[in-house]
């Protein structure tokens, strides 16, 4: 459907492997998926990146630097640490939303690679800051203390990144509708008070 | 380290491939990948299954029988609306652990064979079964009615489904501690009462 005039960069082309990766998976995504859905030849896409792994290293960098965003932003840094993890979580699922193929890549990375491996380890080191925010608004005594705050922590997010499998930007649901789930369910519960 | 003497079934083979599925993906394994692991010929393999999909395929049978026999189960049926969805999301926790790499293989598929799209039929089937006992227990008015009783079931599954990323069999979270937090978070929420 493309023109074969469309010119690219090298984020245009991300934004087209990203796309590509996220519906075939990367694994069973090959260059030509890639060059076939940019609608231009494989060597000018060799012209902009060295490969497969590059275009994913570049969509991994963003889906992270998105994410580690959240944790500098003010309503993360300043005020009770509830309301810190509260703004945290929130902010998760709207980033979840808003950079959908970025996350979806980034959440099925196994560590396959170099590459892979780095995103893991950079993932880690954020849910780590995440379970220290959990810890000390436990120790506040304005969260529960009885569960692990390293668990809550996988256990919230692994909420949130699984609307990457079925969320889509305008779909029946909408953002504001599922992240106010989220937190209700996350923070208040299903049970009647 | 297999004696290469080991005798397989399809059901053994089976179990060799969800284990190199799970750890490489499905599109990323091969019928080379499956035989090293059991340590037989790919030949050998072909006298039990047709080839890879058959694998999956009794696999993903596996995941789907486990997950909707759990809604034939006597707590599942009879009691009030509430208790029966807390029972099914507990259970659903356990047989997620319990039946790891099937279940693994499950949440990952994504439509692109027959095979997989049957699969993915049969878990909406599942989802849509116990979103109706959650939208039976808010008319009962046992759970909160401010939240969409199909959203609900799938950001509970989302949950519970999210923990084959990281939980292993022996690891420092049991299933017990797992299962508890699922449902404290679910059904209370992480906020002090």
């Amino acid at each position: 459907m493309l023109s074969s005039k469309r010119r690219y960069d090298i984020d245009s082309l991300t934004d087209v492997a990203l796309r590509v990766f996220a519906r075939k998976g990367y694994d069973g995504a090959s260059m030509d998926d890639v060059a076939t859905e940019a609608g231009i030849t494989k060597a000018s896409i060799y012209h902009h990146a060295r490969g497969k792994e590059a275009l994913l290293a570049r969509g991994l960098g963003r889906a992270l630097d998105a994410l580690e965003a959240i944790l500098t932003e003010r309503d993360a840094t300043a005020g009770g640490a509830a309301e810190r993890v509260r703004y945290v979580v929130r902010r998760v699922a709207e980033t979840t939303t808003r950079h959908l193929a970025e996350v979806t890549v980034l959440f099925r990375v196994r560590g396959n690679s170099e590459t892979e491996r780095n995103a893991l380890e950079r993932r880690r080191r954020f849910d780590r800051k995440v379970a220290e925010l959990v810890a000390a608004a436990q120790k506040d005594g304005a969260l529960r203390d009885d569960l692990d705050p390293g668990l809550v922590t996988r256990l919230t997010f692994g909420m949130s990144n699984s609307v990457v499998e079925w969320y889509r930007a305008g779909g029946s649901i909408d953002e504001s509708s599922l992240t106010k789930a989220i937190l209700a369910l996350i923070f208040d519960g299903l049970s009647r008070a």
